[in-house]
């Protein structure tokens, strides 16, 4: 029999405890032997569960009890998980999260005292809920160079795109609606901000690049300024703006990584990614693409991958799995870098003849509509550096409002 | 230092080898030791390759050679890979597969022998070739119960139906086509007919369930009898035709398992799988759905899913992974089980109003299409048993020619 502790009875602590505790069979068949809950670590009180005698308010007793061998963290915030899981991985303990939060900022330190302690630190759910995508990446590692990561990270934002796109809803209102459904917490900044997104696609660029990277060093924009309007001009290219979390390694061993609104073709796989479903679509080397695809979040998803990972922890209490990656550097992320791409550029203006001009003599040949109805200039633009971009679009804010985004095209 | 040998140097075979030997930093990044492919086993000379010193005639030196730890064997077809693979197991040697119609056969006799003899079959690259799909289905099992599996498993297929869809294409056509792009070999009867997809889903129901599925229990339709009007016909109701596979739980414990050409709605991630691309989708009891997408065949993908189980079994050289099932039963496949389903009907008649007629009286309310101009009656409806489907067909073959397509509606 193998004892295991649970810290945190939320939402998706109370789907782990669940599932370990009203699903014997599974876990024995998985790993051979018992799998046994023995303390949940929660300052709250929960008289009136079937488990109700293994809820404890001390961290110190799982912390000194040597037979827990495996503890999952599902507390979420950066304290106290941080300093819990710190010791119990000093103390020789695999440990299990679901914090992205704590890997997007920890990651790097807590995965070399796992090292250095010859134990587990894994966090398959801190990334896409109950998709399997960090091992899955891991798996093709071995053989593979990976060069770029692509990812619809946040179910709240792209529910909300979704809404907009195919009901024709504008922001606030589907928001409001996400709230009603509960797929937006009653605060929902993190998501629509673009920070759940942000610390995702550090967790997977780190994964992928083998060098730590920092919330801050990620180029972040949400979705609170796209407009139905946006979303009706994307659909003039055959396009959707989705909320996309990108990491790129760049010539030199340098990487981009951004989140932002960008416009991805109907024809690419991930324009299909609807409602609160999450999709990581990779780039390899040898592998060419592939995506995994699920949902982000939600209990017994989240939970799920949490118990796998207890369970690999549990197969391998005697041996290291190969997850690893550095300590980030100050100048690693580079998003300046100024490859060139493909832009989208929306000018709202009374008067369309003299725009038009400047936009041939600008652009060139590049793909543009113009909607005298309405008064606007949409504009494809050919591949070119982000930076000439913003000082052609400074040459357009003389005729009215410009609005650039960036494109999977 | 591990030595391995690689059984076949075909076009898989040889991006094996080139992996291995080409990029041998990536594979001492991944076990912590050298990998050397000691022996490559091919019938025909291959001289003036960099490694042509690596090249034997015959199996016994494999075989006999103890040093010898990890064996590929990428030569396709039931014989003698069977013998070979069945040798070296025997012989306490880890083997690694992409031959989907060895693991379809025999899979479940080779896992047997790899489990007495403590030693790992592996054959990731069996399905979807480059798609990670077995190993996390392994993982998602872990704390889930599957409960369906659905997917677009072969890239010919997809190539093939995705140009009618998207050119107006025929069939003839496209298959003349995807010959042409070298996505068709020179007799696609193994592709066009489902074969090759029945194998696949097999595997994924083997796995998934826990009993051996054998290729001759899965009810196998292919695609040669699909035609434009068919794909526009599916429009009409929003969907594409696609050729799935499809395995599901029945209650009792029985499991259907089918290939065959099915509509597919355009608002279901599967619909936007095109070109040569695979993708699986999975339904589990706490994960909800998943689905892993990529490319399904050619030299680097399914190459690099061959490194990746070798590295696999490297590292669990005195371990196994826990990859198992029993052998299959005659009545464990029940595709008479006859649940309600919906089902597309079309009706060719030159007269029009007697079908009507009864096409209300047997379907009710059911939704349908009448297309005076090109004599047809389309019909998506409510669900119901397969018989009772087949019944109402044969009245409805007094009127013309009547087809019958399965749907994932």
């Amino acid at each position: 029999m193998i004892n295991v502790a649970i810290m945190g009875h939320g939402v998706v602590g109370s789907g782990v405890a669940e599932i370990l505790i009203f699903h014997p069979d599974r876990m024995e068949k998985s790993v051979k032997t018992p799998v046994n809950v023995k303390y949940i670590l929660d300052l709250r009180d929960f008289d009136d569960l079937p488990y109700s005698d293994k809820f404890i308010k001390d961290f110190n007793i799982i912390l000194q009890d040597d037979e827990v061998k495996v503890v999952a963290e599902v507390m979420g915030g950066v304290n106290p998980a941080y300093d819990f899981v710190k010791r119990c991985l000093l103390a020789g303990k695999s440990v299990v999260t679901s914090n992205k939060e704590l890997v997007a900022v920890k990651g790097a330190e807590l995965i070399r005292i796992a090292k250095e302690k010859n134990v587990n630190f894994l966090f398959e759910a801190s990334v896409g809920g109950g998709i399997p995508v960090l091992r899955p990446m891991v798996q093709c590692l071995a053989a593979n160079e990976i060069t770029e990561i692509s990812g619809i990270l946040n179910g709240t934002t792209n529910y909300i795109l979704n809404k907009m796109i195919v009901d024709n809803m504008d922001f606030a209102s589907a928001l409001k609606l996400a709230g009603e459904k509960g797929y937006a917490e009653k605060d929902p900044t993190a998501d629509i901000e673009g920070h759940d997104a942000c610390r995702k696609i550090c967790i997977l660029a780190a994964l992928a690049f083998g060098k730590h990277v920092y919330p801050d060093q990620v180029k972040t924009e949400g979705i609170t300024d796209i407009t139905l309007e946006d979303m009706e001009a994307a659909d003039a290219f055959g396009c959707v703006i989705k909320l996309i979390g990108h990491a790129k390694k760049l010539p030199g061993g340098k990487i981009t990584a951004t989140v932002r609104p960008t416009l991805v073709s109907r024809d690419h796989i991930l324009s299909g990614v609807n409602g609160v479903f999450n999709a990581i679509f990779i780039t390899g080397d040898q592998t060419g693409d592939v995506m995994f695809y699920g949902k982000g979040a939600g209990k017994e998803a989240t939970a799920s991958a949490v118990v796998a990972d207890m369970l690999d922890c549990i197969k391998h209490l005697n041996a290291r799995k190969y997850l690893d990656w550095e300590d980030g550097v100050a100048d690693y992320v580079d998003n300046q870098n100024d490859q060139p791409q493909r832009f989208f550029i929306r000018l709202c203006s009374k008067e369309l003849s003299a725009p038009t001009q400047e936009v041939k003599t600008l652009f060139g040949n590049s793909c543009f509509v113009k909607n005298e109805d309405r008064g606007e200039i949409l504009l494809l633009t050919d591949p070119q550096p982000e930076s000439e971009i913003n000082r052609k679009a400074e040459a357009l804010r003389a005729y009215g409002e410009v609005k650039i985004l960036h494109t999977m095209l």
